[in-house]
């Protein structure tokens, strides 16, 4: 058995409690797998008195001293943000301490600046809690999968999110109710902003992505639509149709025909099938799909968030960095070299759903399906539903360019006969496209 | 870019064949994730004039000789069996090869004697396409969730089986029809022994509950039915309570009174609610269940098997072995210090599911519940069907241990009033126990 290792923990919230509790509870179990001893040395929280349950004399308020100790060897992040979390992070990689950060938006934001720090120093730089909380989904991705060629990932990825919409789909509530609902609940935070707005999926989407498609890819280039505009009619329409409505986050490899490679990565609320697996992911719940050539498609679920769970994922990689360091290596770092350009949402290929108020008069379907026509949209199927002196029609197209859908959508919306758009929604998961 | 690392593969099948393709058509990306090209030198077959698709100055029916080369820097395995494959490899890792293999019978049989050599040549021994092919498992076992205490896997690791009872439950055809059918797609082998008689679950199960409880544990510690006692009449059964059955490979951690650990492992049929996730996994997938303490459940569901997913999961392995030996490092080695005794079936506590043609005469139930509870078998729910002169009591019960369940079951069988077992059946996944 080596030395002890020593380790700083910045911030100790729900998270950074959990791993002060399991470093203490497994400290046997972690010195056997790492093959030396794990050793708290100092805890750095914005209010010290606040934190009863941790050994006082390891709480710290200066987080800039603790990362700079000389005696510290791994530092432990679950503060969350950009700084002053970015410069301790800095401070810690180019002093030859190894990392392990639970940063979604920090990695997604400059996680290129962080990887570089790691890769001068030669130290470690993991983050799986920054996605799908206990989920081992980045080492797959990372590791398991790098003999393979990844093609999509699409998954759930904001439990907050998936609460409300699951509350709107199970009671026909509106956003706002079913908002009021997951924060009384304390399933949404005071500012729900972070969550609603899709941040908080559109950050591990651009993690996600530059992992599957080996490319540098941060939050700028996600293209991001919240669920604050679902409403419980859209919610009805996809009832309707035998489908839900999923915050997704999607990455995709696109090649055009001349064989040229892009990425392309969105989150944004989509129809999806009852049948499908994601729409039986309920409440707090995380399930990614990740399809590859030759392994097809792999699924993993679990609890995408919560104390015990993001902290599970921190130990594991906690493990392999001490390990690697008792070892004298270092794990796989930042794999970006196919440099891959990201797509607009433009030229992404999607499909909606329209469930449009319209005139009932003769004509009306033929001029509807003009406006499709002229922006090269095929329309898959198309249903009329006759309602006194107004009709309303329900269409999903095939695949075609977003901006072609989108001005398809405003050319409707612009047409006299068109009385009102009252549900327009990307479609996902449907069969014969 | 470093100097190309050099490849021998031994075996070249379904899966081999496809390692082949996959190392020559991702050649640039594999060289990029490595740091290092991989360049096949060599490959090792049994009649060399079969394989008019792989390059004819590569093959060798000498696979002594190719792993004994100097220039060979990395050995893929995807032959099967234990010998002469544990020669081969072991001569290659004592030579300061590393191994990828995808041999689960090997593995469990004698990994310990491969771990041995593997770690005193300070090699890599990687295995991830052993178990449910190109499923990410044994890698998020044994690192993402190494900071956490793994109390209990179970899942569905056997396609051909898999398939077979999902004909039965769907057609209500008995297991000799259904085995054919298989035969007949393919999905089973001409010899069906190792899937029907559960030898390659119970192998997976083996390497399972060792990386999750840190433990060897070879074939022979779990216990091990196969399917080819399961009939029409049990399906049916299942059907009636709303259930179907799988079988399963469970690993547990059991805690005694005492608090003293064990683990007990074994795959066997059972019946599960079809409202379970298991349920509803079809044909030739496999779906996998992990249960952490801090993590909570998490599942991992793909293909179990063919030959690219289970070639994608070796050259994942590759990339991994390769990019340490390109690093002059060492991945996690084997980690069996917990060293905790493995339980025999009849400590480990299950639950039972029985459907009894008994004579319908006043007194059976009374006498049938007071053979459960002599033995101390807590009875949870029972159901009586009259049937003429005969009636059928149908029964699960709480969960005891399978020894006084088994004795239960004899005494029953000897009982003067019970004319037929029509189904007896182990029970996992139900609640309220």
């Amino acid at each position: 058995m080596s030395d002890a290792l020593r380790v700083a923990l910045l911030g100790c919230g729900v998270v950074g409690t959990q791993v002060v509790r399991l470093l203490d509870e497994q400290a046997d179990d972690l010195a056997a797998r790492v093959g030396a001893p794990l050793e708290l040395a100092g805890i750095a929280v914005r209010r010290p008195g606040k934190h009863p349950d941790v050994p006082a004399e390891l709480v710290t308020d200066d987080a800039a001293a603790l990362v700079a100790r000389d005696d510290i060897d791994l530092v432990v992040e679950v503060i969350g943000g950009i700084e002053p979390v970015r410069t301790l992070l800095l401070t810690a990689l180019s002093s030859g301490k190894s990392v392990v950060s639970a940063n979604k938006a920090l990695l997604a934001e400059d996680g290129a600046t962080l990887h570089d720090a790691a890769s001068k120093a030669g130290v470690d730089l993991y983050y799986e809690a920054a996605v799908a909380g206990a989920i081992p989904l980045l080492r797959p991705l990372r590791e398991s999968l790098a003999g393979d060629r990844i093609t999509r990932v699409i998954g759930i990825v904001n439990g907050t999110t998936n609460f409300i919409l699951s509350r709107m789909d199970a009671t026909g509530a509106g956003f706002d109710e079913a908002l009021a609902e997951a924060t009384a609940l304390g399933y949404a935070e005071a500012d729900p902003t972070a969550d609603v707005d899709a941040f908080d999926a559109a950050a591990k989407a651009a993690i996600l992505a530059g992992l599957a498609f080996h490319t540098r890819v941060t939050l700028g280039d996600v293209y991001r639509e919240g669920i604050g505009e679902v409403t419980a009619a859209d919610m009805a329409s996809a009832r309707a149709m035998n489908c839900t409505i999923k915050l997704l986050a999607i990455a995709e490899r696109v090649v055009a025909s001349d064989g040229t490679e892009s990425v392309a990565v969105r989150v944004h609320p989509a129809m999806i099938p009852r049948t499908h697996p994601l729409a039986s992911v309920g409440d707090a719940f995380n399930a990614v799909f990740v399809e590859a050539e030759a392994a097809g498609s792999l699924m993993f679920y679990g609890r995408g968030a919560g104390g015990a769970p993001t902290a599970s994922a921190v130990l594991g990689d906690l493990v392999a960095v001490a390990r690697n360091r008792v070892n004298g290596s270092r794990g796989a770092g930042e794999s970006a070299y196919a440099e891959l350009p990201v797509q607009q949402i433009g030229e992404v290929s999607t499909r909606y759903h329209l469930a449009l108020d319209v005139a009932d008069q003769p004509g009306v379907l033929a001029a509807v399906a003009g406006i499709f026509a002229e922006h090269g949209v095929s329309i898959q199927t198309v249903r009329q539903e006759g309602r006194g002196d107004a009709a309303t029609l329900v269409l999903v197209t095939h695949s075609a360019p977003d901006a072609a859908l989108a001005a398809t959508v405003q050319e409707l919306s612009d047409s006299s006969f068109l009385r009102r758009a009252a549900s327009v929604m990307r479609v996902e998961g449907m069969s014969a496209d």
